[in-house]
């Protein structure tokens, strides 16, 4: 098991682009009840399958299996319930850390929010000034959440 | 992906026994909702996970992936529902096709079946002498309803 510590932020303005073209996300949802999640996701060309147990903070068990490209393909097209979440993932260096910046597209257009993954909740970093308000502990902004009440359809715009 | 086509019998007498040991298996479900199962295992000292679509007639799609047994081992204990299925697998062969009996143990300890995996679900194949009656569309006899449902909770032993 791996654990997942992760915190997320909204993003602001466009500094965090740098030219970087990255890469598609297509993900859905075989479970999302809270305390499990199951997710399909193709990334670029590559599949893949991951449990993930309940939030605890911001930490949660992780574990993620590479799949056949088709296979998943064939799960998020049959299998999966909710919308598909899609998504280009930029992968941005910031004073030593990674940051992930997931511009949504499809049902979730609008909507930019950076993750920056920690080996331990009480981590410091910098933050980029691309950086706005911590949505960490805000449930709508999961992506299992977005598979089911995307941001379309959000009464406002929260960022 | 692949497709499970399968007949499942109950057993009668110990014909099938042989003097093979079997490979104990112990299981449990992420998800069991009617149209996906999604089941971990642990056969021997081996973890799979497997996603299940929905039945059709006795066919069902079907993706296996192998796991590291300590992952199997802590979903098992921490994000599967229900009780564990536990049991001793058997594989016998009869007249060129493979049988797998299961004896099952814990919860469902005194049902013991037999499943025939065929190419085609019109295949034809003999039936051993220690087979009995066909639970195939029976939905009672599937491992993730005995998992919410075990055998000893029923109401009058059917076999």
């Amino acid at each position: 098991m791996a654990t997942e510590i992760e915190r997320k932020f909204l993003v602001q303005g466009d500094g965090w682009r740098q030219g970087s073209l990255g890469v598609p996300y297509r993900q859905g949802y075989l479970l999302a009840d809270g305390n499990r999640t199951i997710r399909v996701r193709v990334a670029g060309d590559r599949g893949y399958l991951t449990i993930k147990g309940p939030m605890l903070g911001i930490s949660r068990s992780e574990y993620e299996y590479p799949i056949a490209l088709a296979d998943a393909e064939e799960m998020l097209a049959s299998l999966c319930q909710g919308f598909l979440v899609e998504k280009q993932r930029y992968r941005v260096e910031h004073a030593g850390h990674l940051w992930e910046v997931d511009e949504f597209q499809g049902q979730n257009q609008g909507l930019i929010v950076a993750e920056i993954e920690l080996s331990d909740p009480e981590e410091v970093f910098a933050l980029p000034d691309w950086v706005g308000a911590e949505v960490s502990h805000d449930r709508r902004y999961g992506n299992a959440y977005l598979s089911f009440t995307p941001y379309c359809t959000w009464d406002s715009s929260p960022n």
